[in-house]
């Protein structure tokens, strides 16, 4: 066969396919329109609306953002090529940071991973916006996030997508790497889709549960009541006609080493364990709990690691990533199922699951991140949700987002789905954190959290090294002095004390003591931080 | 029948039931219980955990409220009985107030709304928590309000309910007033169940739909996919044994009369039809609109009073309360069916509907505040929902709660719950607010909410007399100028530009500028308005 032409310079040779490419792909068709990504770079406009494929570092594409990186380098386009990028969440930061330091990315949304882009968002080169992942994907449908897109399809939010696969079915739907994310979706709202086949990972098809979503009033329930519950299919449907070229890739996931356990990520594991014994013997949980979800980090490694050696059994797992610890938890014969949205393991548990493949791939489904966070599902599972902050308040309001109350540090993600509609709302976090002059210089317990995510009304249980706070029923007054004596690191415990009670008198002098605040001093620890490195004030003006 | 007894002093008296009562209480032996208030009175101990029927002050009980506030003023019991009360929403404050005068309530959760009652929380007399309205019932069966019950079977949440009911059905089951809220799962909860049917109201069976809920992990999908789905029976069961007495009442729901428009509610209301009319015209709502949410008082009002006269038919409502302005919405001809958790009509609007109820009972429907208020549902409808904060900052975060970070005003509501899921998430606010002496001493636009109930990741749409600001899709440096330019009154646009840009700058400088603030001046509208009775400040530290 010929080989066809989308535009000037780009050549269509399928005659360059691999072996494993031709087995993969089972579209005739498509072997027909591979590409190779350098011919490919030209075509990306300036201000072009673009979504990938990728979550937490896994399943992005690599190839051709890399060759429209290669390609704005090599022709100085820095700044003269700057698109609107939308992914489920982070991507490999070899591929986003280069972005972001080659001034090509306008436009951020909805979370971010790496200094580089960090760096242009917290100085205003790029404008981004964190949302919860949950509600990301239909937002973009909605069109919400295209309002000012100039060219193009004005019915269709983006003018790109460019999406990995493992495989790729008869009818041409795609089989995703190891994760989902906002992928449907930004597959459904593109005009053009250029799919790379990474032929280095296993075809992972099963491990999947795709499943349509339509549009209010036309939107039906999820009819999941278990965590294996499977409500699609193993494929994203698409549009084939939109295909305009596929390429061929190598690379693996860059998702790096695992975050090593410390002290007090063993501590704080091992609070919310005796909680969560207590919890069970009090009857307010089954002996096999209630689902898991965990966040990312070194406390979320000890917390399952401390499950796989813990007292639960037959535990089930309704998550948004999975980490390495996960493995460790399902060989310990503990876990009986997970599901998730994306697998972000390190480079050695990608070997050792793939490896393994047979022996995990019944207990495990992966679902789009509209699934995965779904409200609807995390309250009815009655899911069990630990999270880490940035900070959390004396009256448990918490910061997920940006320190100092301005700087961003990676978005949202999906804390606020799991956190307002869990079971148990748990948030975790060192009581202390150093900075370059003092080992204890940042208090993780503050009067007044400098960006709320999370608010009062969302949060059950409060956990540091220090000890556990079970918020649950407690009126702000009662739940300051809780959090302050049980979670605060001994170096801020007087000083916060001294804040609340100083507050209380203050408000309910003047009839205002439900959430006791002196205004003045609600940021004190943070001002004080920013001149003089440290949040330990004098005292309170 | 021989009258029997419940304690000593309760004299059950069959004879006395009316001819209506004997007609509404369609089982026999729950007419053997009935009792008199004042004899019931003095069972209550103090620290007793108690939940009543009601939300938004219709549908609570009257007569055994009154009659144990009686007892305590009459024996100088003062601060020697304090009870621990839970109702879905406020009751009518000639009851709730009174209770909070007397001393009676040692704990409130989760909303209420009375002088009294907020002047004893905010001087620390009650302890009071503001939950969101669709988790408060399934925290309270999960004993979470309850980890301090001392008397009583450990294993029931409350010691008491005190439901009001329009009829009791021959299984027992109970039909309740013009609300449903928290009542079912108050009912679930109870040791001893008191009933007092009403019969000074119409029988309003037919009006409910009363879903079942279970607990994780067996909880199931709410199938609800259009307002008027039907998934419930039209009355609450209840374990008839459990229920020690019933009492007839004849008090009318204290509702009070409408919140009248203004000027700005008018403005308000104009500049929400003409956003929503453009949405329609750009494809991203349909003609019908999508289920409407609204919340109480003038501005709620407006609104709903402005689509009676507007360019939607066939419009549809999922909300929380319906307010005397539907009754206007329905015979307009543009609203076809309605569904809530409270009919909150003036007593007129409560006349006019009872007399005309043939033309509106099958157009609407209540249910409890777990499934009006679900966010599943929410999410799944796409509702668009509209509520009144105390004020909005400049990056739209929203306080709905607390004036100056401290003083409780009613609580939450479902104010988190409508706005975290609808697909248009809508605050309406006047840009100011008078002070003793200055008609606009407080600007609802401020550089920092006092209090966070709503994120930032949660609202698309704020709006005011002045104008609206549309943020949906933009990023916090993008926000700010459009809501200071678009929402803020004149007397602080300056003011509040002034602040953002400054903050940029700081921001900016230090590579901090994602969301600019400058923290040490965040809240010196707040402190100055503390000193000086007006948020004008005269300029930034």
């Amino acid at each position: 066969m010929r080989p066809t032409r989308l535009a000037r310079n780009v050549v269509f040779n399928p005659g360059k396919a691999s072996s494993t490419l031709r087995e993969r792909v089972r579209r005739e068709a498509f072997l027909q329109k591979l590409a190779e990504p350098q011919d490919l770079a030209p075509l990306f406009k300036d201000d072009d609306y673009i979504g990938w494929s990728g979550f937490t570092g896994v399943g992005y594409p690599k190839s051709v953002p890399t060759a429209i990186a290669d390609h704005v380098e090599a022709n100085n386009l820095q700044g003269q090529k700057r698109f609107n990028l939308f992914v489920g969440a982070s991507v490999g930061t070899e591929v986003e940071d280069r972005w972001a330091k080659l001034n090509m990315i306008a436009r951020r949304y909805p979370h971010q991973v790496g200094k580089e882009i960090a760096k242009g968002i917290n100085e205003g080169r790029i404008e981004f916006a964190d949302k919860h992942l949950s509600m990301f994907p239909q937002d973009l449908t909605y069109g919400y996030y295209s309002l000012k897109k100039k060219h193009g399809d004005p019915k269709k939010p983006l003018n790109w997508a460019v999406v990995e696969a493992t495989a790729i079915t008869e009818d041409g739907h795609i089989v995703p790497g190891a994760s989902v994310g906002a992928t449907p979706e930004i597959l459904e709202s593109a005009e053009k889709i250029i799919i790379e086949v990474n032929t280095h990972l296993p075809n992972l098809e099963g491990l999947h549960d795709i499943s349509a979503s339509s549009m209010p009033p036309h939107r039906q329930p999820y009819l999941i009541s278990h965590p294996e519950d499977r409500i699609g299919k193993t494929s994203i449907p698409i549009d084939p006609d939109r295909v305009v070229a596929i390429v061929e890739s190598h690379q693996p996931d860059n998702t790096g080493p695992n975050a090593p356990e410390s002290e007090d990520s063993r501590a704080i594991a091992g609070h919310l364990i005796e909680f969560l014994s207590s919890e069970v013997e009090a009857g307010r949980l089954p002996k096999t709990l209630l689902p898991l979800q965990s966040g990312i980090g070194n406390v979320a490694n000890s917390i399952i690691g401390g499950l796989a050696a813990g007292p639960f059994d037959k535990v089930m797992v309704w998550t948004e990533v999975l980490q390495d610890t996960f493995l460790q938890f399902f060989d310990s014969g503990k876990l009986d199922f997970a599901t998730a949205t994306s697998i972000k393991f390190s480079p050695e548990g990608f070997d050792h699951f793939y490896s393994h493949w047979a022996e995990y791939k019944d207990r495990l489904m992966l679902r789009s991140q509209q699934v995965a966070n779904a409200p609807e599902i995390i309250r009815r599972l009655g899911v069990i949700a630990m999270n880490t902050p940035i900070e959390v308040d004396i009256y448990a309001h918490a910061n997920s987002t940006c320190t100092s109350g301005s700087k961003m540090l990676n978005g949202l993600g999906g804390s606020g789905d799991f956190l307002r509609n869990a079971k148990l709302s748990i948030m975790h976090t060192p009581s202390s954190r150093p900075t370059k002059t003092d080992p204890t210089g940042i208090s993780c317990i503050v009067p007044f959290a400098s960006h709320v995510d999370q608010t009062e009304h969302d949060l059950d249980v409060v956990v540091t090294e220090q000890g556990l706070a079970d918020v649950r029923g407690l009126s702000p007054r009662e739940r300051a002095p809780i959090i302050i004596k049980n979670c605060a690191h001994p170096d801020y415990r007087d000083l916060l004390m001294d804040y609340y009670e100083r507050s209380l008198h203050e408000c309910l002098k003047r009839g205002a003591g439900h959430e006791p605040h002196m205004l003045r001093n609600a940021f004190k620890f943070h001002t004080h931080f920013l001149e003089h490195g440290t949040m330990k004030v004098p005292g309170w003006d």
